[in-house]
C-alpha cells in the first residue's frame, strides 16, 4: 500500500503523512478484553474450547475491526497484554493482527510498555520492532510504548533500533489512571517533568529520528485526562509526538486535547486514542439495535468528526 | 513433587520452605541471550532455520539447565524478553520452561517487569500467574516482577490475583543498571524510598499474603550493586522478601548482600540471583576445557558456597 519512498521515510514522516492522508489524528486502540467481545465472538470466553480456538476468535474479531477502521484512521494501537493472556496462542494472534494492520496500510503502535536493563531491552526491541526473529519481519510494530522507570540505558537500545529500522517510541511521561500520580508527581520538579525533559533530550541527541515534518520519532504518552498539564508537556517536548490515551471511555473530551497539537492547518504533533470507546461501542445504549460492526464504524466516525471540529475551530 | 499442604501454602511460606530445604537463597536466572548459548545450541542463531526450530533449541538448553540446577537451588527466574524475541514460537518455549521448572520442584519467578493500568494489569496477571488461559494452568509463575511506575492501581490486580492463587510479586524499588538512578533517585525522599514504603504498606494491607514464616508475598527488587542502600531498604520493608539481582556478572559480591537478610540460622528475607554467571559460565576462562554442563553446575555450586560462607559468618 505504501510507496517505496514512504516505506523508507522515518517513523515521524510516515505517521504525519498518514495523519494528513486520513485528515485525522485519531487512532483506534485494539484492547481485546475477552469480556467486551461482541456476542458473535463470545465463545472466546468458553474455557471448554481449546485455547488456540479461543485465541483465533479474538484474532478474527480484531481483523474485522482493522478492515472497518483502515479507511478511516492512520494507525491502530494493539495492547499486548490481552494477547499474552492467552499465552503462545494469543501471541500468534498478536502477530496475525500486526501483519493484517500493516497490510491494510495502517501504522501500528504496539502498546507494550516495556522497560528493562539494556541487554533485555534489546531483546524486546527485536521482539517488537524487528519482527521477533521471523525472516519476513511482517509482524512488527512501527513504534512501541516504553516505561522509562529504569532510565536512559533502558531506552537506548530501542532508540538505536529505531534509527536502524526507522521506527518510533512513545515514552510514558504521565499516565491517566488514578494511581498515575503516586510516583509521577513525586518531587519538585515533578518526576513527569524530568521524564519529559529526558524525552526532549533523547530526541535532540538523535536528529536522524526527526523527520522533514519537524517532528521526532521519540514521542511521549501523556494522559489526556489532565488537560491543564498538556500545555506544559507540549512546551517541554516541542518536537515530540504526544500520544494521548483516555479519549472516550477514560473521560477526556476533544476540547481538552487541543493544547497538545502544534499550530498549522493539518493535525500535527499529537495522536488521540480511543480503545473501548470504539471496539466496545456496540454495548453503548446509543447504538442499541445496531450490529457491532455498525457501532464500531459509527463510533470511529463520531470521534473523528468531533476532533476535526475542534481542530478546525483553532 | 510438592506435597498438597505445601502446594496450598502461600508464596512466602513455599519459598521459605524451599530455601531452607536447599539451604541457600541463591536462584538461577534464565536469560537466554541467543549470543550466549553454548556451541551445541548455536543453530538457535541460524536465521536460515525456521523460527520454531530455533526457539526449540533455546527451550532444550533451558530444560537441561533446569535439570542441572533443580537439585541445588530453590527457584529459577526466567526473563520473558528473550522468549518474546522469538515471537509466538518463543512464548511456546516460555510455557514449556515454566512447566518443566515446576515439574522439577522449582519455584518460578517470572521476570516480566510489567506495569499497566488496572484492566490491562489484570490481563497480565492472568497471563503469568494463572496459566494464560490454559485449563491445567501448569505453565504459570509462582511470582512475577512488576514495574510500579503507574502506581497503586496498576499493582492491585496482581495482589488480588496473588491472594486468590497464592502467588507473589516483586516490585521494582531500585535497579542496578547505570540508568537506574535517572528516575529512581529523583526527589527528597528519593523515589525508591517512596516505592519501598508503598511496598511495605501493600504488604501490611494484605495480611493474607504474609506467611507463617513472617514474610510477605509482596516483595521488592533491590539492585545488589548498591550495598550501602540495602540496609535502608531492609528497614523500610521489614517483612518483604528482597530479590537481589546483579550477583556475579553485574558485579555484586556475596559480602555486599548480607544487610538484606533477616537474622536467624536459615537464610531468610532475601534471594540472590545470578543469570549469565551461571548459564554463560562455560565462556569464562576458569572453566576452559569443561563442558557447558560442568561449568553451569560448578558455577552454581560456587555461588551457593560463597553465599553460605558469608551467611554463616554472621
Amino acid at each position: 500500500v505504501d510507496s517505496p519512498s514512504e516505506e523508507n521515510a522515518g517513523f515521524a514522516d510516515r505517521l504525519q503523512a498518514a495523519v494528513e492522508d486520513k485528515d485525522t489524528p485519531c487512532l483506534v486502540g485494539l484492547d481485546p478484553h475477552l469480556e467486551l467481545l461482541p456476542p458473535e465472538f463470545a465463545s472466546a470466553r468458553d474455557l471448554a474450547l481449546p485455547r488456540s480456538a479461543r485465541a483465533e476468535l479474538l484474532g478474527n474479531f480484531l481483523c474485522q475491526v482493522i478492515e472497518l477502521v483502515a479507511p478511516l484512521v492512520p494507525a491502530v494501537k494493539p495492547q499486548s497484554a490481552f494477547f499474552e493472556a492467552l499465552g503462545a496462542d494469543g501471541v500468534l494472534q498478536w502477530e496475525r493482527v500486526l501483519r493484517e494492520a500493516r497490510r491494510a496500510g495502517l501504522i501500528v503502535i504496539g502498546d507494550v510498555k516495556r522497560g528493562d536493563v539494556a541487554s533485555t531491552a534489546q531483546a524486546y526491541a527485536t521482539a517488537f520492532l524487528e519482527g521477533a526473529g521471523e525472516r519476513d519481519a511482517g509482524a512488527r510494530c512501527d513504534a512501541v510504548t516504553l516505561n522509562p522507570f529504569l532510565g536512559a540505558d533502558s531506552i537506548a537500545p530501542f532508540l538505536e533500533t529505531c534509527r536502524r529500522v526507522r521506527a518510533g517510541v512513545f515514552v510514558l511521561v504521565r499516565t491517566s489512571n488514578p494511581g498515575g500520580a503516586d510516583l509521577q508527581r513525586h518531587g519538585e520538579p515533578e518526576l513527569s517533568a524530568v521524564i519529559a525533559d529526558l524525552v526532549a533530550r533523547w530526541g535532540s541527541e538523535l536528529p536522524e529520528l526527526t523527520g522533514e515534518c519537524g517532528l521526532s520519532g521519540v514521542g511521549a504518552v501523556v494522559g489526556a485526562t489532565h488537560p491543564a498539564e498538556l500545555r506544559q508537556f507540549r512546551e517541554r517536548m516541542p518536537r515530540s509526538i504526544l500520544l494521548l490515551p483516555g479519549y472516550g471511555a477514560q473521560g477526556a473530551k476533544a476540547e481538552d486535547l487541543i493544547e497538545a497539537f502544534l499550530p498549522g492547518r493539518a493535525p500535527r504533533g499529537a495522536l488521540v486514542n480511543s480503545s473501548r470507546g470504539i471496539t466496545a461501542a456496540w454495548r453503548e445504549p446509543r447504538f442499541a439495535g445496531r450490529s457491532w460492526r455498525d457501532a464500531t464504524r459509527a463510533a470511529t466516525l463520531e470521534m473523528i468528526a468531533r476532533m476535526r471540529k475542534v481542530l478546525r475551530a483553532r
